[in-house]
């Protein structure tokens, strides 16, 4: 019998630390847009790193990081996330699934386990999407999803992608290179940062994520009628604020009766807009949020039907553009499974839950099982220097992360696990 | 028997066209700032029609154009308005109100009919405001309201109203001599546009106006929680918009029961303003609007109350800053009453309506009994271009307000009929 494989949580939270020193805003949070000097630093920082727990790191066609140490049996688990940040970002999205991934690696290889599976430990580029790129591009490339298209896209400072990619050391001509074949990959597993507040409030230090979650967007155009607010009678206004003041409560009134999960109205802009003049015109910006696409394409008719009785009542227009739609993305009912067994044994509570952001992961399902661990984010916040988890609670995280790959190792053998509905 | 006095809309409309194209933006609406050229053109154009009315016109320490036609017994009617305009606006907001008096003025003259009142007919400097001023210059200035420090505001334009009244032939060292003698006027009658869309609504021609409205303004700062749109739970957000929009139906929703006669939610600013963030702060701006003191007074605890319960209940913080209080005037009802009856008499249709807008005679409504008559404005539409009345309307108010001045003379005798209470 093999020794137990345990995390070494010091090495862990110093390798953290490390990385969190590669910023270009020092004293002001973490700015590691994917693919500046910084971030190129940061992935040469965990290549040597990888280098140490015997992975064999190269840096493929897309800039993604990507280090193997082989099983038995010739198929793959992988593990990872990103490196890069947004600007005045936190220490941990991303990084933290990295560091972690590399850390079971580690883990493994100080005490002399080889599973079955051999482990591909990846630190995606791009995911943030710098610069207003459109983001997840590493991730994409692993799954044959980046196109000519993509690669031209321009960004903020004028600069193309495929110039970008080219410039921190990926190979932009060669991009179909990076495509992972899925034949040889029974699960992908990312552990993250929640980024929300539900396992810090419920003081649970383990989130299995049941599903990423989709997201549909919609911009409206009120249109009434601006008149002076002291000579028009209440009777004969057509007033857009009032308008969209209903579609603000009836929209955040939707996951009260389950419709979705979560819905907003993040944006909101009324003309005149001055205080002695019925408002005329507002543009309000929604978003609805779920797991499921059915439940995603009943809120679209819910909020059309909506919209419709709102205008026809108060005799305004609503201009309607269903903006982005991002569907949801299944987690691989074994791997979470697997989450869960894994925190049991360790004694630490969990709890299910969706993921609200996006993630590499949610790529990746379109070709691999995949499934997420969460841990607790502190206040929930993030995208910010106040990003914070507890040590301890990182340290388990990582834990769980090694635990479910044994977990699934030994349950596998040679079989898949399918690719999730 | 004198022969019937009766108005010569011809003239009224002609004289209305003539002032219509004494502005700073021929084809772009009215634009006759307060003290501006044009507007001293339009003044002079007017003493020398009420020289033609047996008029002796004269301006006066505050810029304003007196003119007085003398009665039997000493006493004095007074009407009139002003000829000042918004930036494009119309043809008219003020200039129908001095015009209309004029030709009561004239219309007298021409039946040989001497009333037992003198007639004062008054064209009121800088009504609007004009650049950035306080405005209503002209009509504090005859009840004797108008400070040092009145006349020391520098304008949007860096001269102070001191200045600008000197430089349109007044003499603002000598500004409490334009005082009127209250002890010799029994009435100030103005006809206005309505400025709204009430009578032309009801397809009536002519509005007794039955008050003038107060205003309290309230500046709402809602302060919640900014955060991750997809993240956050809906049952651990303290979403900054939807306690507004909370607030805007429940504004919008209290004249219904009487509470106020409008009620306004004009002005919205949100913070960060992005699509998928909650929204973590919403300025608000509200108004409210009433003929009566108590009415507003209720308003502001009913407010309160609200704003506290929407605070608690929702666990946002909600800053109040109660703005600007208009104190409501009343109308004299002996002078609403011969409204009326004039109307009447003539067979035109009319309805009581308060005023929603400021006029110079809620000045005068501090020292003198005071009265108006609307007018119906097309579509509510004013200070813009659009501006309109039907010609018929414009004559018969003016008719209106000839004979309710008649009728007035004919009741009071040498009886003065006493400031409103």
């Amino acid at each position: 019998m093999t020794p137990p494989v345990v995390v070494d949580g010091e090495r862990l939270l110093w390798r953290l630390d490390e990385l969190a020193r590669l910023t270009a805003t020092p004293g002001e949070g973490v700015t590691r847009e994917a693919w500046s000097r910084v971030d190129v630093e940061a992935r040469d920082r965990v290549a040597g790193w990888m280098r140490d727990a015997g992975l064999h790191p190269i840096v493929d066609p897309a800039a993604n990081l990507i280090g193997r140490s082989p099983g038995v049996v010739g198929r793959w688990f992988a593990s990872g996330s990103h490196l890069d940040t947004v600007v005045h970002g936190g220490h941990l999205d991303g990084a933290y699934g990295v560091v972690a991934a590399l850390e079971a690696a580690s883990a493994l290889h100080d005490a002399g386990h080889t599973m079955d599976h051999g482990l591909l430990v990846a630190a995606f580029a791009n995911e943030e999407g710098a610069r207003g790129t459109a983001g997840m591009t590493g991730s994409y490339a692993c799954v044959g999803g980046v196109s000519d298209a993509a690669l031209d896209e321009v960004d903020d400072e004028g600069v193309t992608v495929r110039d970008r990619i080219a410039g921190a050391g990926g190979d932009p001509g060669r991009i179909a290179e990076a495509r992972w074949d899925p034949a040889d990959i029974d699960a992908f597993v990312e552990l993250h940062i929640e980024q929300g507040p539900v396992l810090a409030d419920a003081e649970v230090g383990i989130g299995v994520v049941t599903g990423i979650t989709g997201r549909q967007a919609l911009d409206l155009r009120i249109a009434g009628a601006a008149n002076h607010a002291g000579t028009t009678p209440m009777r004969l206004r057509r007033d857009a604020l009032a308008a969209a003041a209903e579609i603000v409560l009836a929209v955040e009134a939707m996951p009260a009766d389950g419709a979705v999960r979560v819905a907003t109205c993040g944006f909101v802009d009324a003309v005149p807009n001055v205080r002695n003049v019925v408002p005329g015109l507002v543009h309000l910006g929604v978003e609805v949020r779920d797991e499921s696409a059915a439940a995603l394409d009943a809120a679209v008719a819910r909020l059309d039907a909506l919209l419709t009785e709102v205008a026809a009542r108060r005799g305004v227009g609503i201009d309607r553009t269903w903006g982005q739609r991002v569907p949801p993305r299944d987690v691989a009912p074994a791997v979470a499974d697997g989450v869960r067994r894994a925190a049991a044994v360790r004694g630490l509570a969990h709890l299910d839950l969706p993921s609200g952001a996006g993630h590499d992961a949610q790529v990746l399902a379109d070709a691999l099982p995949m499934g997420m661990i969460f841990v607790p984010s502190t206040s929930g916040v993030s995208h910010a220097p106040g990003e914070h988890t507890e040590p301890a609670d990182l340290v388990s995280g990582a834990q769980v992360l090694v635990d479910t790959l044994l977990d699934l190792d030994a349950r596998l053998g040679r079989a898949g696990l399918g690719v999730a509905s």
